[in-house]
């Protein structure tokens, strides 16, 4: 995952042993790459290469290979597996770079060990722009936090890492030029310019280009705290402490504004090598403009008639200096105004209709409505939107051409360092398949399954969303036995942003059942699957039946022990109904497999009350969600057509 | 966990929240234990302190605050915890770090959020030395694992962190002076002498000493390789690749031996400040010596008539050189020599009885006997071994006094750099409480029931005992959900070393079922006590019946799912039996309870015939053996006596 554009499997397998290992004579700027490489064998295996050195059983030819990554180059490649060797082709370090992440995935246990299949793969991706945007502002994520999610974009062939690294709630970047940027805007949690750099030649060896993003004129507070001079509007500010759109913006009225910005984003030009930068904005709400007497009368001067002329205005005058410091404008797509130059990259959030409106008007664009992966929506969800999908799809072909791919966008206002992983992966990684593999690879249950191979393996990569679930339930237990905790998070699905009560503000520890729960249940999902088979074919399926069965079981006698391990524990205190709610969904399913096994029909007044007790169920509670009543819900729907 | 030697809990509780902190005026070498101790409360908690600034609420007293650690030092502490505020008070820098961290097992989840009940505690340790071995030399250790382990150490009061740092697989330790020890006998994997250094500085500030180890005269094969002249008989060497006691040995009849040790001591002592230095001793098995001419006309001509008193001579001269640069011999219980001076101290792995003749001789000692974590015996095991228990009972008070403590050790020929913490956690923490708490601590299930507590704290020192499990489950099962896997590990339990046939060697790898498995299940024993309760009194927990027969369900289920799985899959061939049985098991469970349920009695011909199947499936298979078991077996035999 993604799935390779084109791959033919063939008969045969070749041994990945202690003998196994790339070939000498590669091009040495692969070298890192290669030393990865084998540490990632020796992770998926568990063998490690013997001493004696490796038989040369992948060869890879990279040429000219170019250097990587830019925008828009050959990541193409072709690999070739035998049961006597490997080969892999490209013209670019990029090109290799995916085909080693390709062998990897290949890799697989197999009757006499470990094997790669037999396989011609010649692969490229449909979109230049495959992208991760991680706001490093509501809550800061420490490099190594990057680092890992750099590796893990990798492995799924994601090339563009989207930096947000200021916003109202904290200010990242470290500024010589400005320091009280720093000093006074992020609490002491920022990046030095030594560790932006380090990010940007660790993503580079791993083929991903970094986009920094500064938000402004609005999301700009923690500016604000520093230098309140630059604010239309009348200082002291604070940081922003809980989430939302506040009133404090950039002055676009006073030259001085834009005397800062020339000195600031030189400085910051200079760190990030990527030609695209991202000024971010999106969601000024006018009131600061309007409430200052000095921008209402420069408005009138310059025949700036609301808002979103003045704001145009102000991307006008940051556009010149992005070109004096040989920078092309990245924004969000409220900076679609009348006189934006054509170079200019529009990143769609709020809709695909703006999408396309700006490749109609021949504006390059990015997709991300839809790939918000802070709502925690369903990874089918996701891989459903297309950025050719939708309002893009009346586009011309030269229209549609503007359409550069799509970026996954993670918002921490609910997430810290913690967290983060487990709402970035492993749905980033279905995303990622919709920016590289063909349109026509579009169907769900195929994804999951692979989604869900590929999920094991990330966790090689060096993020934690799988092995952090422990420890998160284990503080939520405190010194009881976790078991009947785990039960209940397994059968839990955690909501998003805006669909909970909790307050919202910075320093809320993220401590919670919803923290620890993910946005998908893996095991539910299978139950799914069951529950669907025996549906259509009850008798077919004995063994899944029981399997049914005994989980139902599991979780009916759940919630006596989850009562006490909850007991006196504030943090357990939301969800108790929950845990009963889960154990009356497994004696309901008990039930219905009772009906299907027997003769008797079940009664439709039964059945229509078991129905609303599943309705009410449903409904989220503490931000959270019970999985559990969908194969309850499929097998009551079977029975009732039966 | 362990259990203080003395603690009244007392009403009320002090609240954990973003204000909690350490008050200023702390002697400043705590200041590195106070930030340790601030980001485990961060991570116990998931509370981020308030950017504000904490509230004095835990106060320090360290006074004098002599430095730590030393052999004997005053480790006492005493904490007072009220609703207001907490009290720290000690005499050395190793009694405030066990001080913190008795207040880190305190803090819980309560009614209204995280919690230290308020409580006072005056404690301090039974025996002085309290030690885990790792060796290195199996299986090499990277620092960062070695370091892990120091901070989980420290967790549970252990303070002798002994370094195995070379044997016959591998010479693990950097040397300047003889540098073909580590380039001939380390495959290249070895620590260099800045990071040995950085090992004895990160344990020191965790209160921990560094008691190295360089087995000689035996298991030197690794030295030999590079130095073929310091053998007792004709080189080459090659570094041993399969485990055991191997022939060659250092020559004790010429004296280019000693001036080479007496080099190579010289400069081990100067990296590692403990007066205590171990050089083995053990296992020579004395053939190269009777092979070896001049070696046999060296003992004719000092009288030396046997291998015993051959390495008695050569302890002789190696405790002059050690003595000569400053350190104290340790060895296994093989150099209790006639001759061996009365400062060394002896370490008893054969048996407890050595420990005792030891101490009876006047030598003081440390046992190991029986606390042997890679034979993976039960905690409750090692738990029940006390170093003044079976022959040192007999001790007088003056003998018993010479007993300074214990080591556990871990061995690493089935164990790496993956999956050691496994082996060794949370285990070594039931060794840990034996060696710190009074002697009446000793009842298993109160035991279990706090190792499990500590077991998920001792995961937020950084060891990956919990962590890893998934990704090694995700390995064996590849691309296949890996669900049924994880009811079949989750019922198993890893046997160690010797139970197995696997052929071992220093690069078979470690990758297989067993490899995954845990010394104990957790959830078994959960099951087991459950059982017990039932056996004892059926009518009175139909919660406990039903969670049970949930469980057998699932497991009567798995076989079906899980040859799915396993099928074409050379890692799972081997316990595709042992998943038969588990299902066996589940279904036999189920009958059981059946039995229990109602009023008929069960056929004393079905009874015995169960209780056969349950015997042949007990017999471990694949080194491991099916815990899942024993509490079918505790319910039968009920039955049986109903």
């Amino acid at each position: 995952m993604p799935l390779p554009a084109k791959m033919d499997l063939a008969e045969g397998a070749l041994a990945i042993d202690a003998t196994f290992g790339i070939a000498p004579g590669f091009d040495s700027r692969l070298a890192p790459a290669v030393s990865r490489f084998q540490a990632r064998v020796w992770h998926q295996t568990g063998i490690f290469p013997s001493p004696a050195g490796p038989a040369p059983t992948l060869a890879i030819a990279c040429a000219p290979c170019t250097a990587s990554p830019v925008l828009g180059e050959d990541e193409s490649y072709t690999l070739d597996v035998t049961s006597s060797g490997a080969s892999l082709k490209s013209a670019t370090v990029s090109g290799a770079l995916h085909g080693l992440e390709t062998f990897l995935q290949l890799i697989e246990p197999g009757p006499s060990g470990f094997r790669a299949p037999a396989v011609h793969i010649a692969d490229q991706p449909r979109f230049a722009w495959r992208g991760l945007m991680l706001d490093c502002s509501r809550h800061f994520l420490p490099v190594p936090v990057v680092e890992r999610n750099l590796d893990a974009m990798a492995a799924v062939k994601l090339n563009v890492f989207h930096w947000h690294l200021s916003d109202d709630q904290g200010f990242r970047a470290e500024s010589k030029l400005f320091p009280r940027l720093q000093e006074f805007g992020s609490d002491g949690l920022f990046y030095t310019q030594d560790q932006m750099r380090e990010v940007v030649s660790y993503a580079a060896a791993r083929g991903i280009r970094v986009v920094p993003e500064f938000d402004m004129p609005g999301h700009t507070l923690s500016w604000l705290v520093g230098y309140p001079e630059l604010a239309a509007g009348k200082g002291p500010f604070e940081i922003g402490r809980h989430f939302g759109v506040f009133d404090p913006v950039l002055d676009p009225a006073r030259e001085a504004t834009y005397t800062f910005l020339d000195g600031f984003i030189g400085e910051m030009a200079a760190l990030f090598p990527d030609p695209y930068f991202h000024i971010g904005g999106d969601e000024v709400n006018g009131k600061a403009w309007k409430e200052s007497k000095d921008v209402q009368a420069f408005a009138q001067e310059h025949g700036l008639k609301d808002t979103l002329a003045l704001q145009t205005y102000f991307n006008q005058r940051v556009l010149k200096i992005l070109q004096k410091h040989g920078k092309t404008m990245v924004g969000w797509d409220e900076i679609l105004g009348p006189d934006l130059p054509k170079d200019a990259v529009i990143q769609s959030w709020r809709g695909a209709d703006s999408l396309a409106a700006a490749a109609s008007k021949g504006y390059r664009g990015i997709l991300s409505a839809g790939y918000y992966l802070d709502h925690l929506r369903t990874a089918a969800y996701h891989y459903s939107v297309d950025p050719l999908g939708g309002p893009a799809a009346g586009l011309t072909p030269e229209e549609a051409a503007h359409i550069l791919g799509g970026e996954a966008c993670m918002w921490t206002e609910l997430a810290d360092a913690e967290t983060v992983d487990s709402r970035v992966w492993p749905r980033a990684a279905a995303v990622a398949e919709r920016f590289w593999s063909p349109r026509d690879i579009n169907n769900p249950d195929s994804m999951y399954a692979r989604l869900e191979a590929v999920s094991h393996r990330l966790e090689w990569t060096g993020v934690t969303f799988r092995s952090n679930y422990a420890e998160m339930l284990g503080r939520l237990a405190g010194a009881r036995p976790v078991g009947p905790l785990r039960v209940l998070v397994d059968a839990s699905e955690a909501r998003g942003l805006g669909t909970g009560r909790r307050a919202h503000e910075t320093f809320t520890p993220l401590n919670r059942f919803v923290d620890a729960a993910r946005p998908e249940s893996e095991s539910v999902r299978h139950l799914e699957l069951l529950a669907r088979k025996i549906a259509a074919s009850p008798s077919a399926d004995p063994a899944g039946i029981a399997t049914l069965r005994a989980v139902f079981s599991v979780w009916a006698a759940n919630d006596v022990r989850f009562q006490t391990l909850a007991e006196g524990n504030a943090l357990l205190e939301e969800v108790k109904q929950l845990s009963k709610d889960l154990s009356a969904a497994g004696a309901m399913g008990i039930q219905i497999l009772d009906y299907w096994g027997s003769n008797k029909p079940a009664p439709s007044e039964w059945c229509a009350a078991q129905s609303r007790e599943l309705a009410r169920m449903k409904r989220p509670d503490a931000e959270v969600l019970l999985a559990a009543v969908r194969p309850v819900k499929i097998l009551l729907e079977g029975l009732v057509k039966r």
